[in-house]
């Protein structure tokens, strides 16, 4: 990442940073600074195993000073197969719109996908037919079909 | 489903049933009755909301009497986006190979769906491009690409 930039986990200061980089993804609706603040204690609270430690929630903020520039988060799933294997998926990848142009995604993919990779068997995400390249890029490669049902 | 079918969550004693089911879609590996056990307890532990209390995994067999004929896994996601949104992700469908051919993994896919859905604002899963067609039946359209990373 550029000069000034840097990564941590969410922390529930981040309200408006988050929702306003997330505004440039998505429908983020109505969200209250106590729903923003019981999100982040139940992520940083719940975890996949106990022995080792590891939590089901990694949501991160890449910040230029203390202005959220960009957020993603990976999350743990604890399965049967591939012998009590755990899988990470990548979620909700925003870049606020003063950032973009600055490999800020690239980052965020970076960190969370090793960070994933310490624990989990694969990490997966889904995404637009036009981002494949970039996650190519980021060393992912096509698996399958997301579908949807709302 | 048919005659001397039935649907309920995965308990502690479906070890050997639910494994060999697993064992017709993927690589199970090495799974002990005790690490079974535990990741049972698990999924019938973590909450994603107290109130209204929802679980966060939702694995379910298909018994035909007593032998399990398929088993699928609802979990959910909680999120930021969409006002605090709950996403539903369906993993790990599996049909043993006696009961192929009758429509469980149908209702198992059904049953998962109207649980995700009445908590979820949409349910989403990753299949190959050979299983659109059946998805679609179900209810479901084409979202996104699945990348993956191991």
């Amino acid at each position: 990442m550029g000069t000034g930039y840097s990564i941590r986990r969410v922390e529930r200061q981040d309200y408006e940073g988050v929702l306003q980089a997330l505004s440039a993804l998505t429908t983020v609706g109505s969200v209250s600074r106590t729903q923003f603040e019981e999100t982040v204690d139940h992520w940083n609270h719940v975890k996949v195993s106990s022995e080792p430690e590891i939590l089901q929630y990694h949501p991160y903020v890449v910040l230029h000073g203390e202005e959220v520039a960009a957020t993603g988060m990976l999350f743990i799933e604890r399965k049967l197969i591939h012998g009590c294997g755990l899988v990470g998926h990548i979620e909700d990848i925003a870049v606020s719109l003063h950032h973009q142009g600055k490999q800020l995604g690239r980052a965020l993919i970076d960190h969370l996908t090793n960070l994933g990779l310490r624990h989990c068997y694969k990490v997966i995400l889904d995404c637009d037919e036009r981002n494949v390249r970039f996650y190519e890029k980021c060393g992912y490669s096509r698996a399958g079909v997301e579908m949807q049902r709302r």
